[in-house]
């Protein structure tokens, strides 16, 4: 089979303003970049208030192997298939970071034949959203340490000088890091400020580092701000630093909130794009999914609901994170709930949680996981129907996608959908990748079943209790673990979060994506664990706090032989190599 | 007179389509990125490749003051002037780096009624060349550390491992900061890679330091290369390290040159926009005035010289600066000289050149400036004199441009036009600010008088000469200095620099631009000073060493009142205050 750079390049892609029209959206409602890429206005949203809204399909795996299950592919393949089934069916992703495109692999747009395009435009810079969230999140460090040095060089005269009050900002409790879209591992930890002997020209010298964007609190901001104006009122909320007297000093306080706003106007308008197949696709926000909660944006998702019978959209990892973050941190701000769910299984998934293989990223597949091994099968089922049966727990209607791969069986392929009819589970086998919204014709029928069916959504937690309520019962009901174990600095977290009057925020868990538990040497279903928290960390404007409960990597770094090598531009100017 | 940003939101601006047919653009060579901003491919060149071209006009000024001389308030309305008078006209000005909006004070899309609209898109994202820019040297960053790392950890096993060669670079003689396009003195000078006690997980240790984008060399790269394959190679020459033996590394050598093509792929397109008028003109890149050339792109240029019969572009700072280097570095990359030259001079900027006013940025304006006072101006203006001298020594035809402040009298402006007349030059009054095109009529008819005269374009120096006499030369005929003198890291770097080979390239001199000389403290046309050089740096992707006269800031800083305080958007989402 052809490769996504040449599918997406071969494909005869429709201008922009015809999948827009197509969609229902109005001329007047579009702001072209380009050819093929597009945002659309806020208008839209006045304008169609009052119009029906259509159901949102969510779409999560099984616990990830490092090569992935084909999420994307499913998602983007199951709203082709709808479309297929005459549906008007749309699809709402994140942008992926440019980062990893040089770094890793390139290409996150889906794959085969249920991709998003131009895949290249949509791995680079797309309409610039991301270097938005860099630049606005880059003045306000830039503002916070110039405010803190401003007001310790000046002293008494800081506020006759400037009329500004003084907050006596603690240099050492600046908790803002800054961002860059790129695999930079240098940048993690640094020294900044370093001035000559005598100098403070340089500012405030003080530890500090950079993450990766989609780390950034802004990336969570702009995929769960309602509108533009939820979006300025969140970014006055994010909390820089503290003062000398503990209180939070927020970008409010230093006055630099409106300045973000205006660097991130154009970034919160969403990104209409297309699948080979010609449905129309919100791109928009990218957020990390274990310090954020991992799901495109609300504001898309609004539009699309307004638009389409059927949106179909996706969160990042298992069930127990994306999935969970979506129901419990997404929908509580969006006020809007999943009407169903996909879970996304492969044969090569659950051997990998079987814990018969060793499978790392950038590694060749061991031969034998692609070898009939219904041992093996059997072994990792107990992952699939946890994520089942944690996914109806929220009660919504659930269908399980088995995403094929070229080197899947038919027997274990059926063996597999056989496994989860025994549940009493619906189950499509999807092949998307290779045959498109064709071969996602299945899933998108068991999908409407699903649909058609009764949902009483809960939430997992009230998000009223205290954090350690909240804390317990995500290890427990949402991961089947005993219980929690905080770090002394994470009980002084809780505490000092609580006298602040956050604990009524809802909880965003950093944990691996590589098992339900917080372990990621814990395959299957584990049970039996306690979950250790290490610290709390506020975001203030995204709303939620996020608990960490082991090491997260917020930047990566370049590998040995990086992808950036393969990537170029030809004679044409056409960009190649990025799917290599 | 109502504000920039009302005057730029309250003009009937007309859809970018219908400026880009009235230049005699082609919809398939437009890439429309919104309303009012587009990007023009480069078929357009082919399919005009043999058409005739427009006349070449770059404007500059006297030895500029902290607040400016409106030189490109005089670029765009000299636009719009010979618009007026029945040219085909357009302009090339550079894109203004969005780190001083939120810094100093916003705008600089010229102002009043010669400016370039929507001001508020011109001046933050416009269509994300300077976030690709800094993408691509942060991703050239990000990888010389990691190559660096990657040897130094993996020794012997590197080549086996990997299948790249072992380059040796000495970490110590990384030679490429970083850039973010924002105004943060903390990180003018850092320490990178910090680690935890036995671990080498966050990269090499080192003293590193990041730019303002603008500062770049890949911005100087995209403003001197002709197309994309010129922008290609140069990329690959960019020297990021040295080897142990003293050998460059270039983006090249470790393969990251073809990535860095991809991500500038868009932004080597230059961007269409119009002025309040309705002249078309290109934005495209924005490089520093001191260590780089300061000039608009050399593509923007082609394109427009093709289109109209007359183009209109600009250099940084006075004469000895951003015109010296149009002419020895531009015009030598381009293969096209200019066929005239305008000095634009204020009343106010000849005063502050007698030296008898203190004017600083930020601060007001001391009210005598604005008083007559013919012996501060007969005092200031040598320094007119000498860059009228200066330009006509290229071999163009010049004409003076008295820029026109609301509160200049007619007595002085007339004393100063004739005082011009009276040494033979030719001279305008323009009131381009207040009137528009109208106000540069006058100034339009005396610049096509002189594109009629006979012109015989010569470079400074002789580009092949060695560095010493090049310098020399600068510091000579280029200043009216009585020479140079090299500190002993100079001489060190200039026969570095020799014997590898880069002694032929022409030199950008980084200099003080508020005197002719190297020294600040010199106004008007001072002499007898020696010019010291502090070192000599290699821009190999560029093309050119610059010598370092003094201390050159390459990052701002935030002050104690930053102009972000007063910007915001309003409730319909526009963006306010980017003008206060």
């Amino acid at each position: 089979m052809r490769s996504d750079l040449t599918l997406s390049r071969q494909a005869k892609l429709q201008p922009i303003q015809t999948i827009a029209e197509q969609a229902g959206i109005l001329p007047e409602e579009l702001i072209p970049y380009g050819e093929h890429k597009a945002k659309i206005r806020f208008s839209l949203l006045d304008r169609l208030a009052d119009a029906p809204q259509g159901k949102l399909v969510l779409v999560t795996a099984i616990t990830p192997t490092p090569l992935g299950e084909g999420k994307t592919v499913t998602t983007i393949g199951l709203a082709q298939g709808l479309k297929r089934v005459g549906q008007r069916a749309m699809a709402c992703i994140r942008q992926p970071s440019m980062g990893p495109v040089f770094g890793v692999k390139g290409g996150a747009a889906g794959g085969g034949y249920s991709q998003v395009a131009p895949m290249e435009e949509l791995n680079l810079h797309l309409t610039g959203d991301i270097h938005a969230v860099s630049a606005a999140h880059n003045l306000a460090a830039a503002a916070i340490d110039a405010r803190a040095f401003h007001e310790q060089k000046l002293g008494d005269a800081f506020e006759p000088k400037t009329g500004l009050p003084r907050l006596d900002i603690d240099p050492e409790r600046i908790v803002w890091n800054r961002v860059v879209d790129i695999n930079d591992r240098t940048l993690r930890k640094i020294t900044i400020g370093h001035n000559a002997p005598g100098s403070s020209a340089n500012g405030l010298e003080r530890e500090s580092g950079f993450d990766i964007t989609a780390a950034s609190e802004l990336m969570a901001i702009l995929a769960l701000a309602k509108d533009l104006a939820d979006l300025r009122r969140r970014l006055g909320r994010v909390v820089l630093a503290y003062r000398h007297s503990g209180e939070p000093v927020s970008a409010e306080d230093i006055g630099v909130a409106g300045a973000m706003a205006a660097i991130l106007r154009d970034a919160a308008q969403p990104n209409l794009m297309q699948t080979l197949e010609g449905v129309p696709t919100l791109v928009h926000a990218g957020p990390f999914a274990n310090i954020a909660h991992g799901n495109s944006s609300i504001i898309a998702d609004r539009m699309a609901l307004r638009l389409a019978d059927v949106v179909v959209t996706e969160g990042g990892f298992g069930s127990d994170m994306g999935f969970e973050k979506a129901c419990n941190i997404k929908a509580r701000a969006a006020e809007r709930h999943p009407d169903a769910a996909v879970v996304v299984a492969t044969l090569r998934g659950l051997k990998a949680n079987s814990d018969k293989y060793d499978l790392r990223p950038g590694q060749p597949m061991p031969e034998a996981i692609f070898a009939p091994d219904t041992a093996a099968l059997e072994a990792g089922f107990a992952n699939l129907e946890w994520h089942i049966n944690n996914v109806k727990g929220y009660g919504i209607p659930t269908v399980v996608a088995i995403n094929r791969f070229p080197q899947d069986t038919d027997e274990e392929l059926e063996w597999l959908a056989r496994r989860v009819q025994a549940l009493g589970a619906s189950v499509a086998i999807s092949d998307a990748f290779s045959r498109g919204g064709a071969g996602a014709e299945q899933l998108a029928e068991r999908v409407l079943q699903a649909l058609g069916q009764p949902a009483e959504f809960k939430y997992l937690y009230d998000v009223d209790a205290d954090l350690t309520t909240k804390l317990t019962t995500l290890a427990q009901a949402g991961y089947g673990g005993e219980g929690i174990a905080l770090s002394q600095s994470a009980e002084s977290d809780l505490a000092s979060l609580t006298t602040l009057g956050f604990g009524h925020l809802p909880l965003c868990m950093a944990k691996t994506p590589a098992s339900i538990s917080h372990d990621p040497g814990l395959k299957g279903a584990p049970s039996g664990f306690t979950v250790p928290v290490r610290a709390l960390r506020l975001c203030a404007g995204a709303g939620f706090i996020y608990a960490l409960t082991g090491n997260v990597m917020t930047m990566p770094g370049l590998s040995e032989r990086p992808a950036y090598l393969n990537i170029d531009i030809d004679d044409e100017g056409q960009i190649i190599g990025i799917d290599e």
